[in-house]
């Protein structure tokens, strides 16, 4: 007992230094994209260098292989609380993952996806796939090699999937996704039909900065977004991170001629800022206390962006301030025409700048791309054909280049093979919740009319955020919704909304 | 032959690291003085706690040891380069500074002062001397105990000086303070006795904040202080910090009342961070990339701060852009009384308000006291009598309480000793260098005028930024002026300054 005592601390004081490591790479990811001075770049690169690969060292030390194999043993194993035995499992998935991937290999991988990533930007600015495409069939080859080592279950592309959603499989996102094309697909077309015509273009006024920030700053303190323990900073590619729970940073971008920029935006980084704010202290220091998963983080990011920022009554009671920021340009537009105009829907070729309801589609493209290349159906060189086609079919439109087709991501050339559906994943989940939470919160959209966005906090909080990595994803959906995935709700949900929006007959 | 350059870039890889994890530490102390959420304090406190303590053990670990033993002899000293060479001294210093006390007093001594912080800011708001007194005594007698470990040389309190100024001596000091002060207090006297007013009351007027920034940053940038190589942001206790000579920050504080605070405050920084900004990158990652002494360093702002800051050219260029943003304020205050009044001297109980004429006896008080606590001639319950009195002896005044006397200054309660003179040697170093730049630079006077301080800052930085640590104080002294220390240059400096403005007879 004293032994395994111990060994405990001795390994819980390990991970903790892991976990500090990685909250000062985190402080210098953060300063790098909110005004580190440029010059300086070329040293902080080494010290992020030396910092990540010591917790990559760690991680696959003989130290943690001999803490993982003395602790996690019949023996001891009833000793251990809860807390203590997740980290120990999350410490040995990484473990075998970064171990069984020949030390060599990996270091070519990652000169190789770095090279990538640059050679992207330059083809993706020439609109020239043909130019990505050797690194890319590399980058398709390493994975296929790492998931023969790692080995799979079902699917070979389960294995890419664990590495962001673990416990999805591609059996299940088959079934979802399909139910959910079958349903939006006709949807989309019929809003095409339709006679509405939002004004989408008459909000693309002149919105000076300044007042942008103000309206953010104050639609963050309605979301109960904690400023002693966060802040709010401009960047051009927004994110929120959290260092720990007591300091997680929201960042947005001011486009002066597009205030949904900043709006929408930051609603959406508040949403996961929120998640990290409200993780347990319990956790902090054990490798737990961050998000679950990428897509019960984008649950929390959508739920806020869609449910609260896209929601009538969180505008019946913001528009007028909008109004007043928005310099009397907005004094033509009624609440309804602007609620109607900050939810067109429409066919478009570009993922991040897809609303709602077709965002979904631009990710069942990018999932049924990846499975074909991982399942030896698709090769690289025929990315961009089978892209196009998949547009035309899902969305009823063809890119005209691959700019705004196939070269539109960072994720493949990165190496981010899997990563595609959490985000999909993250608007099935919001909505599941969702359910759930009306069951508790049957006022929730008064709530959102009087601006109390306190409870729903605080249900996320009791519900999801308080777990960190504790509980995985599908435990968490189980746990809190009493139900497996289930597309359901999402698709009652868009159907419902975009139904009213466009006055279609159900 | 091929076994030492392994050696050495093991060794070179080695301090890398440990200079890595102090940049990554520099930030996260930068960001605490700038923004950092308070809530997240607590857990920032441990990463700090685990990097320092990680850096503090590779100082001290068998593997220095025995890259020191292997490199420092005689048949591998002469195949090293002198950077390397300099690097491994400095590692060795450190090596035997750390590794000479016993861990467990060294931690009982970390817990002490960082107690005696806390508890001396309750002392001081209470102006009790007795609260902080028995944690002073600790924290004296462990000193004493250090240097016993330490060893030393002549005076006892060389040890201690010899950590913030490495080569400065008793002896030395004893003769440089005794001509200044033979030569400053009966300066200080027949000011008090001038007929010129100085106006500086006039100046304190409401001076909005976003105009001094305005002002600070147009000064920056005349100094020639790289933006692409840092950025101003603001503080509490201004402060500037090198992460790497490519990521150098300025922070400064805005006092709406007294827009000195900003002006100067800026200024003097600036100082310190072209230092750092333009070491060598040739430096970078061998633990000798940071500025060579606490004096060479304070010299560097000083220069900035009275020969550029508060010389009468530098405002006959600048006065009246600053009479703009003083919105028509100082309009009745002519340059020749603006010029007077921001060098107004007079006795004054705090260190830190001092002019430039009486700040060095500031410093020649506690010079003198910790000398004598070290030498056993003055006891710690006996301090608050001894600072009275010597007020009175240098400054014609004596302090009315604790708060504006002994307990004004936080150094002691950190256990600083040996740390205070310095300052003084800022003064003297930075006239000597004055000396110095004037034969290379006879026009400086008109540079000032023209504001064309580039050729400042390439004297400064060929003679001084670029070495780093390479170069100890008293050498780059020696190098750059051809000579030992010499006050003279400092004296000559005030005399010439002071009679000028109070139109007294030299």
């Amino acid at each position: 007992m004293v032994e395994t005592s111990n060994l405990k601390e001795d390994y819980l004081a390990y991970v903790n230094k892991m976990e500090s490591y990685n909250e000062a790479l985190s402080l210098i990811f953060w300063d790098l994209r909110t005004g580190a001075p440029k010059k300086g770049l070329d040293r902080r690169s080494d010290v992020i260098g030396v910092l990540s690969s010591e917790v990559f060292k760690m991680s696959t030390s003989e130290e943690m292989a001999s803490f993982l194999t003395q602790l996690l043993n019949k023996d001891n194993l009833h000793n251990l609380d809860d807390v203590t035995k997740a980290s120990l499992l999350e410490s040995q998935k990484n473990y075998e993952r970064n171990k069984k991937i020949p030390a060599k290999e990996y270091q070519e991988y990652v000169v190789l996806s770095t090279k990538a990533e640059s050679v992207w930007e330059e083809a993706k600015d020439k609109s020239d796939f043909t130019m990505l495409q050797p690194l890319l069939e590399q980058l398709v080859d390493f994975n296929k090699k790492f998931i023969g080592y790692w080995g799979h279950e079902g699917n070979k592309y389960n294995t890419l999937l664990d590495m962001y959603e673990p416990g999805v499989t591609v059996e299940k996102l088959d079934e979802v996704f399909g139910k959910l094309k079958e349903r939006i697909v006709p949807l989309v077309k019929k809003i095409a039909d339709s006679s509405i015509q939002p004004r989408t273009k008459d909000l693309l006024i002149q919105f000076p900065k300044e007042n942008q920030r103000d309206f953010s700053l104050n639609i963050l303190k309605e979301l109960d977004y904690d400023f002693d323990s966060g802040r709010l900073d401009e960047t051009v590619h927004p994110f929120s991170i959290g260092l720990n729970p007591g300091d997680v940073r929201v960042t947005t971008k001011y486009d002066e001629d597009d205030f949904r920029t900043a709006v929408f935006g930051t609603i959406h980084e508040c949403g996961h800022a929120l998640y990290e704010q409200n993780i347990s202290k319990d956790l902090q220091g054990t490798g737990l206390c961050s998000g679950t998963s990428m897509g019960i983080h984008e649950s929390q990011s959508l739920f806020y962006e869609n449910f609260v920022g896209r929601h009538e009554n969180f505008w019946s009671r913001h528009y007028n301030t909008l109004q007043g920021y928005a310099n009397g340009e907005f004094d033509g537009i009624s609440l309804e025409e602007f609620y109607v105009a900050i939810n067109e829907a429409k066919p478009s070729f570009i993922r991040i700048e897809a609303d709602e309801l077709t965002y979904s589609l631009h990710i069942m493209i990018r999932y049924e791309l990846e499975k074909e290349l991982f399942n030896d159906e698709l090769e690289v060189k025929d990315l961009p054909r089978a892209w196009n086609e998949k547009y035309e079919s899902y969305l009823g439109i063809t890119p005209s280049n691959d700019a705004e087709g196939v070269l539109q991501d960072v994720h493949w050339s990165g190496g981010s093979f899997g990563y595609f559906p959490s985000y999909a994943l993250g608007y099935m989940y919001a909505a599941q919740f969702k359910h759930a939470m009306l069951k508790d919160l049957p006022n929730y959209d008064e709530l959102l009319l009087e601006g109390n966005l306190v409870p729903v906090k605080e249900w996320l909080t009791t519900n999801i955020h308080q777990y960190g990595k504790l509980k995985k994803p599908l435990k968490i959906l189980k746990d809190v919704t009493g139900e497996e995935l289930n597309v359901q709700y999402l698709i009652e949900y868009l159907e419902d909304k975009y139904s009213n929006i466009y006055q279609l007959e159900k």
